[in-house]
């Protein structure tokens, strides 16, 4: 490359199309022996011998979904990924590959998009999964991520949204109503450096929640536990949009009710002291905060002695007979209707 | 529904995210016995047995794929769908399934969406595919729609783009350079209309290029031609950039070089006339043109009699060692290197 002191944005139209492919993916390697052809034909071939194949794709748009102003795009790359292998898990299937499509437009460089896809080999890496295939576009204006994860199950082993039954308890992972938090904290930072750039901002009490915001998790590790456990699920589906959100999903599409209990929803203590300092309700923040990509099920109430120990489980309710309705039971023992309140793209401005 | 006399447009947050994928799927239905379950959970799950899955990408954007002046929304959902598939078809390989992710701006009403998904669930009605994943979600600005399309293949039957062989025959199906043709013609059409809108343009001309350009077929019928006809191409792909880039692609991957003879490339007489008409040279809009969808295979000189009848396939050249290069033989017996001059996304302004 010729030196040129004065640039360092390399256009992406230098490269053209199939070069920019090439590079970015230059050393991306295959660590799934389903993975019989990757990136560089028509199409990926994948060989899952007698296993089922589970497919999600999800598109994320800027200034809808996320916001360069904060977002580093190495960041974005692996959450852009690990966001599609939530719903592989959430099936209880182990992820194996995905495709990865950008549209950019010319605001972003060569760098930018090494970064990008920096933070995908990462994702790819940590989660042992093959980037396979995949499309880069320019734009007219912003960026657009579209990433399809494939996943590989026993057919019988597929936990759907729709096999929760009475009186199986409502469990879900980790902690919830952090990465909405550390959103609204990296909002308000946004707004502080907009009035002074030369502010210094002290995050220090908001690691967590924060990285929860731009470096989410997928929970492979429990597809992993609930199989030590011997556990099946009745029903699963990961917290992208919301508990409150996804407990209706599971009580629709299984026909049955739910009380769900406010007293046992996990809280980390940074989404306590934090919604003290915001004013916020955190029951309020937890039903309806999404993006915490932690795994919602339910569970027959025989397997309860297999988790009730762990640590990564939390039982939160119960459900009931779908004429019962879907409730939310209070520290003060009222019984609140659930309300779907999750975070939905289409009624943003 | 409420009547309102003033208003034809529903806005797409009066349904939701939930409510919009459930409505402009409702009436997809699951034709093939691979798919076990469809749209409505955290994936699709998908059992292949003993068959190998291939899978491909796309994302197409507003103003750099298509231009809705002249585009209809029922069309673009069609070859959305249908430039995947032809990925798809290009491994040899059935295609099954896809999933569709749309991102819009406020500026679609939900009428718009509903002709989208007219147009995909034509195309998935008539390759006899499903549609078992998607994502809606917003934009900033215009229309972008992300594809990926699943097939299955038996391992060994699956052609890349690696196999070609000094001296097996170049072989393209149906004739090309339509669609860039039928692209020139819109353009210069919504020239005129941007001058005197009042003016009824006469297409009748230009009917086959401009249904070359607005509504493509990929080649599903090759990949059972090629079976009927007991022939495994050595190498196959699709022409979606243009048929000199694809030569190189071919070339390239197999390590071959290659001999195009400019009197054997198959054109419609529309693209004939067109060409003079437009003062354009027929041979660049076939080498350059691009979306044409055909299948450009390679296949070995023995399987030449099973193949020389048809009228879908038609002899171009034939493979040489890589050190002799990839030429275009002209009418008038001279050799030029190929190009590659396919249009690529990332060079538009």
């Amino acid at each position: 490359m010729i030196e040129d002191k004065n640039e360092k944005k390399t256009t992406l139209s230098e490269l053209g199309e199939f070069g920019l492919i090439e590079h970015l993916t230059a050393n991306f390697s295959i660590k799934n022996k389903t993975t019989i052809l990757g990136i560089g034909d028509d199409a990926a071939i994948l060989d899952f011998k007698d296993k089922a194949v589970v497919v999600s794709t999800d598109l994320l748009v800027e200034g809808v979904h996320f916001d360069l102003s904060y977002m580093p795009l190495k960041h974005l790359g692996y959450k852009a990924v690990v966001v599609n292998l939530s719903d592989i898990y959430a099936m209880n299937a182990c992820a194996t590959q995905v495709t990865v499509s950008i549209a950019v437009s010319n605001r972003f460089g060569l760098e930018a998009l090494e970064a990008l896809y920096d933070g995908i080999r990462t994702a790819a890496s940590i989660y042992e999964i093959d980037v396979v295939g995949g499309d880069t576009t320019s734009s007219q204006s912003g960026l657009t991520i579209s990433v399809t994860a494939i996943g590989e199950v026993n057919a019988s082993d597929a936990v759907k949204r729709s096999g929760a039954k009475p009186n199986d308890l409502l469990v879900v992972t980790g902690d919830i109503g952090a990465a909405y938090l550390g959103f609204q904290v990296l909002e308000r930072e946004k707004e502080v450096f907009k009035v002074n750039p030369n502010n210094q901002p002290d995050l220090d009490a908001y690691t967590y929640i924060i990285e929860r915001q731009l470096k989410p998790e997928a929970r492979k590790d429990i597809v992993q536990l609930l199989q030590d456990l011997e556990v099946k699920p009745t029903s699963m589906i990961d917290i992208s949009d919301g508990l409150s959100s996804e407990i209706i999903h599971l009580c629709k599409q299984s026909n049955v009710g739910c009380d769900l209990y406010e007293e046992k929803i996990p809280l980390d203590p940074q989404v306590i002291s934090t919604c003290e300092e915001f004013n916020l309700d955190s029951t309020t923040i937890a039903l309806s905060g999404g993006e915490d990509y932690e795994l919602l099920m339910t569970i027959s109430q025989e397997d309860y002695p297999k988790i009730k120990a762990n640590p990564n489980l939390t039982v939160i309710g119960y459900m009931t007979d779908a004429r019962s309705g879907m409730h939310l039971v209070t520290r003060g023992d009222e019984k609140i209707p659930l309300k779907a309140q999750g975070w939905n793209s289409l009624n943003k401005d």
